[in-house]
């Protein structure tokens, strides 16, 4: 069986520059080749999937902004008017948005599937978030957009999500995955003020001991304190890995459910890059549970993909310097002296 | 008179996402809006320049490569084979060569500019680099480089240079220009051993004791201990200024050719983006005297204008924030509940 690791290592130890001078271009691009079993790996045609639900934790004050956001924000990524579609305008990816959930009876939008498991996740302060069932249907809503990426030709999936809410959730999952005490995963989301934030956190602790007992599996973790488009993003992880294409992962919502998805089926690890170092608190915890190194630090907290838009250029041109730097030998330049 | 990053400030607050949740993309876009005087700054067309030239100093046992490297490297810019090249056609980047002192005759070859100021520079362990005219003649190299690519339609300038034992006279030059001692400014450029540094850093503190009466003032500095591809970036970036061009900013090299920029005119800086943090033992200390935070970190350095390449999606993606997102009014989005 060939070691694609030690090969893609060599061949770019032979490519015209000092060794280990691209850095991080370099161990990218090794582990590409590792991933995709080949030295040259095609990762140019990049496609973003925005998994969008509600939450029923919202509706205990744990947001900067109202509920009805979530739906609003479909709608602007519709219209092209939101970061994310700007973003990926400005660097050539396509967009798809997935409704696993909006608390709305949205319109058909050109962009948006509609693929709801529920209209959003019940207040996991009172019960399970969701029932297997309606996990189930959410973990099958990603890894069917990945299954629509892939049929479409898409080579690299970019994964993101909009939810108000979701900073909780991803919160009290981290601390069912990890064992990590609240004061280390729960964070100001997208900006509560601290009156806010020790009521999250309070919210987030009472949710945990109330789910005590699901919170040992990472099934019946997502089911009792998830969200659908978290679900969804575990299950487009998964089809990434099972399909052979790379998961850029965003910020700190799309790193927890990735957890998630490594949790459920450790295969998923090599399929996952690490875009962006998000600012909301919990995320250092969720990368070191994966060994994790994002690949840029921008100081962003907002979601939407929006790191896994800005990191796609650097993972295709990772790729590019191994499919197509020349070698001392063939560049004809003399090696150290 | 407007003031256009205030403006912009205003303008970005009321995009549809959380105050400040998209970080350094923020900041540095409202740097653009003020230094270009719009809230629609146009930066989407993006041009590398490399400036190439060989070193007197190369002969003193501090490079880690032969001197013909230099040449070798020029023939592999051209056909496409380097580092750069591959990132520039990854990132749909143009690229200029700008030969303004290889010691080697050159065959005319495409997207190569012959512009030598002289077959490289002396060593300055024992005498000036350059004379005031080869200074001149490098100035202008470098500003007639970007005179080309502004009449070209190019809005974003990358800049980045090749030039064996180039890493010496920058960190002589950084020296002189910011009185740090040789230990914080001298590295292991492309590799050097420990030896070999040790040899680098003697020959650096000999040559600032040698030229010490020229090292007060910016211009004599450079021709004392400088480069002419350090000369013709500096006059880039004066022509960047003067016509209203983003420079973004390479690595070690390239920053301490931009504050020899700065020190000559300090309208130069707030055309300045400072894209990449290099390994390179002295980049801290010259980012730090210009008040220069780069926006990625990827372990790189290589020069050639690599991070300069990398660093443009984010900047174009930064402009088109500020130019192409919704409001939360446009967007009919609630605001902070």
């Amino acid at each position: 069986m060939t070691n694609w690791r030690e090969r893609a290592r060599q061949e770019m130890d032979q490519k015209v520059k000092p060794p280990g001078s691209l850095g991080r271009l370099e161990t990218v691009a090794i582990d590409l080749a590792a991933y995709l079993q080949t030295l040259e790996p095609r990762v140019a045609r990049g496609r973003i999937l925005i998994f969008a639900a509600d939450h029923g934790i919202s509706r205990e004050g744990v947001s900067a902004y109202p509920r009805e956001v979530t739906a609003q924000m479909v709608k602007t990524f519709a219209s092209g008017g939101a970061a994310i579609t700007v973003l990926a305008r400005s660097l050539d990816l396509e967009v798809e948005v997935i409704d696993v959930g909006v608390d709305a009876d949205l319109p058909a939008m050109p962009g948006v599937v509609a693929a709801k498991a529920c209209r959003g996740t019940r207040s996991f302060l009172r019960e399970p978030a969701m029932t297997f069932e309606e996990l189930d249907a959410a973990l099958a809503a990603g890894r069917a957009a990945v299954d629509r990426a892939v049929s479409a030709g898409v080579e690299t999936v970019g994964l993101g999500e909009m939810g108000i809410g979701n900073t909780t959730a991803a919160a009290a999952l981290l601390s069912a995955l990890t064992g990590a005490p609240p004061l280390e995963t729960v964070g100001r989301g997208t900006g509560v003020d601290d009156e806010r934030l020790a009521a999250k956190r309070e919210v987030v602790a009472a949710s945990l001991r109330l789910h005590a007992a699901a919170l040992g599996d990472p099934r019946s973790a997502l089911a009792a304190v998830g969200g659908l488009e978290i679900a969804a993003l575990a299950g487009a992880a998964i089809e990434c890995a099972r399909r052979g294409r790379v998961a850029l992962v965003d910020g700190f919502i799309s790193t927890v459910a990735v957890l998630a998805a490594v949790r459920l089926d450790p295969s998923v690890r090599p399929a996952l890059v690490f875009s962006h170092r998000s600012s909301e608190a919990g995320h250092d915890r969720a990368l070191a549970a994966l060994g994790g190194t994002p690949l840029l630090d921008l100081g962003m907290r907002l979601g939407e993909a929006t790191g896994s838009a800005l990191a796609f250029p650097i993972v295709k041109a990772a790729a590019a310097i191994l499919r197509e730097m020349a070698t001392f030998a063939q560049a004809g330049v003399s090696t150290e002296s």
